[in-house]
């Protein structure tokens, strides 16, 4: 018998892939037929010239910048910094001296001075004693009669509008390993404050206070107590919910239980005083982590020939980038706040630009890096767990690698993504989302809310054609 | 033409359903066949005796024991317990007079008293000074000079070994919707402590201290600050990785922070040497919970006709429960504690059985019942988060239902199991896990590691059998 071929087999069933707009894969899943859509994006969004940057930075050169990003993400990763003392910044921070102020973000002139920091920066030349009101210190400011430095440029980073004046206290925080020191300003607490763009009478009483009451308890406390391991704290703040930036309760809770002794030996009534801020300071460790986040990254940024953000600050005006061995910033206007949660009453249209100094955090895996870990800042990205998890995943799409310290429980003790690399961010389009707090944008009322910020895309293209010209 | 039948089809592919014994399907599975695994047993083990009451409880009288339960969980669930005060236990503990030491655990005599609670009872003897040292205290112990009760008896609860004299402060918490006050020691704190079976001069001045120094501070502080809302604390320390049990890390440092200004204004050096021992000591809120806990079943067990427990208590030797509506407690033997990690060069064989009051928190769903949200209890229940999973979901399948307050960022906020169901143990032959401290067996060198108990079935079976006579 001669055998019969079978007949051609067709398919029964047929499925789609969709690679790349959604638009083709959102028709077949209108007529009803299964459909895997595969989000691929053409890379650096087929941009010429940064494309032939990335061939360079991923090809020819990747060895090159892959060693650099490797020595960077050490660093970032286990350098152990120690909170050691508390000054006066004047004494201490390099180049601070005379009428001036530092502020948040890159350098910025008065006119162009956003209303939230414009206020803070009129209470701090008051509390200073530049002025005798606000509207002294505001012409005094028009003036030019007080000089404007970025902090970052004085290894220091200040959160939110926090103006720091040479009379503040600050607490120094040293790396040993990296033989670097950075600076922050004690966190000035909720409500009617000026880091929140206030320039009241109480605002101004509570930067004096700061210096006068809790800068001279605070440096006595952390002497007697010995150096604090403040990035030892922020991991089990991180394990207890704390994305440690937006969120800070464990980690401050840790810190007060930890000085605890040396807190209730301290000199009357200013031990009364300060204890009856602190304990209503959610936010106090902020402050203490940034400056252990940016003595990391003023070890990090010693490495040339690398592709890793080692400064990302916003002053409410412009939001400026740096990369690990160059000195230069790339600026794009600062992003309006997304994702958030506002005050009853309040939206979007209240919210001034995203400001501060504290997105250094994201870059070592706190804030964003850990939202995942956060029940309490996820409310915060758009109310469910899988909001806060997104945030975590869109870090992790563009960092060197997880974090050996910091792990999240709820993704069975992942390390958050640390090292933000401006290859991928150019490649994929994807940039550094920043947990944040939100200012009035014009009122002097402060904070009217909190969500996150996505850093502007050129910021980083930029950086990365100029490392690939520097590598050239 | 004539339809040619189809011939009869058989299956191509066989696959198995095994319920019950996994033997068969182990047989299955080893020749290579996919075979699904069911978990069902016989209820009740298939005693007859115990079928029989079931019939009862689940059936005929089901609708009586359902609504009786009902509102026994309202209670444990929904009761606000604060802390309101710290008194001198012979004050304020209704029947402690004389010479009498309150102990964990059903009522006891001292030839049965297990080794490190007789170590605690004799250094609250000394500390009572109705004994010079603990050769003393030994003697008159002994030859019944000191009266033992149980401290469950007189609306009180004691973590581990501890032993309560007259003296010594207690704290008091107040349940105003149920009209029900319950009262606990203060935490002795880690090391050389009488809680953990140790009898040593150190252990006594720690009682001391307690009594003469940290009573009345604490007592002043609470009163300054105003009540403290105990379960809202632990509700917020279990979302911060506490079970509050085993780990009350978190729910101690949110009640510092609380009490800090309080704690700062104190009398001096009292303040400075209670804040030394509350700085070291991350139990501190343990005894707080459970005299919330306890708050919450006096008031429970004034519901009759409940199948739920109201009383699960230890005091090294036996093991106790009670059922909400009867006085009467069912013993068995204490367990020996499983899944445990012990301290360096020990195991089991140093290990003493399961004891304290501690397990009234597994009651109110805490402890093991929260285990699946804490990454540092997972560490002692096997080293995974699935671990401490399976405990948390162990006390679901026999619990009245989900906390309205304990909820588990790990499990999406589902709620805690609260309001073990005696029916559903002894249908399902599943008892409460309790996470536990573990003490040493003879030698008096305190805690050697920590675990997990498993209550021993038969107090449960017989709470059944005895609630079925009474529903008859």
């Amino acid at each position: 018998m001669t055998p019969v071929p079978a007949p051609a087999a067709l398919p029964t069933e047929v499925t789609v892939v969709n690679v790349g707009l959604p638009l083709f894969a959102d028709a077949v899943r209108a007529q009803g037929r299964p459909v895997e859509q595969l989000d691929w994006r053409i890379p650096a969004n087929g941009d010429p010239q940064l494309l032939a940057a990335l061939t360079v930075l991923l090809g020819r050169e990747a060895a090159r910048v892959d060693a650099a990003n490797a020595e960077v993400f050490r660093r970032l990763d286990t350098g152990v910094p120690f909170w050691t003392a508390v000054a006066t910044a004047g004494d201490v921070l390099p180049g601070l001296d005379g009428r001036t102020l530092l502020h948040c973000g890159p350098a910025i002139e008065w006119p162009d001075v956003a209303d939230p920091l414009r206020r803070s920066m009129r209470a701090a030349t008051v509390a200073e004693g530049w002025a005798a009101d606000v509207a002294e210190a505001d012409g005094l400011l028009r003036a030019g009669g007080v000089r404007l430095a970025p902090a970052n440029l004085h290894a220091a980073v200040l959160p939110m509008a926090t103006a720091l004046g040479p009379s503040m206290p600050v607490v120094v925080v040293e790396n040993e390993a990296g033989g670097t020191r950075a600076y922050s300003a004690l966190n000035q607490g909720p409500g009617d404050v000026a880091w929140f763009g206030r320039e009241t009478d109480a605002a101004i009483a509570r930067l004096r206070f700061l210096r006068d009451v809790a800068g001279p308890l605070l440096a006595g406390a952390v002497a007697q107590a010995g150096p604090v391991d403040v990035l030892g704290l922020a991991a089990q703040g991180l394990a207890m919910g704390d994305d440690v930036h937006m969120r800070t309760q464990a980690s401050t809770n840790l810190l007060i239980r930890h000085l605890l002794p040396q807190l209730v030996a301290a000199d009357r009534p200013a031990a009364v005083e300060f204890a009856r801020f602190l304990s209503a300071d959610h936010l106090f460790f902020l402050n203490l982590a940034m400056a252990a986040a940016k003595s990391l990254t003023l070890w990090a940024e010693q490495v040339t020939d690398s592709s890793i953000v080692t400064t990302m600050a916003r002053n409410g005006t412009t939001f400026g980038v740096g990369l690990a061995g160059s000195p230069t910033w790339f600026l794009a206007e600062a992003p309006e706040i997304g994702a958030a949660l506002y005050n009853p009453g309040l939206g979007p249209d209240s919210g001034a630009r995203d400001i501060g100094d504290s997105a250094v955090l994201e870059l070592v895996g706190l804030g964003g890096a850990a939202a995942a870990g956060s029940p309490a800042v996820a409310a915060f990205l758009g109310g469910t767990m899988a909001d806060a998890l997104a945030v975590t995943e869109n870090m992790a799409d563009i960092c060197h690698g997880p974090s050996s310290r910091f792990r999240l429980p709820t993704l069975d003790l992942r390390g958050t993504p640390v090292g933000v690399d401006a290859r991928l961010v150019a490649k994929l389009g994807v940039t550094p989302k920043v947990n944040t707090g939100i200012l009035h944008v014009s009122d002097g009322t402060g904070q009217v809310g909190a969500g996150v910020a996505t850093a502007p895309l050129r910021c980083f293209t930029d950086a990365v054609l100029d490392l690939a010209r520097r590598l050239r």
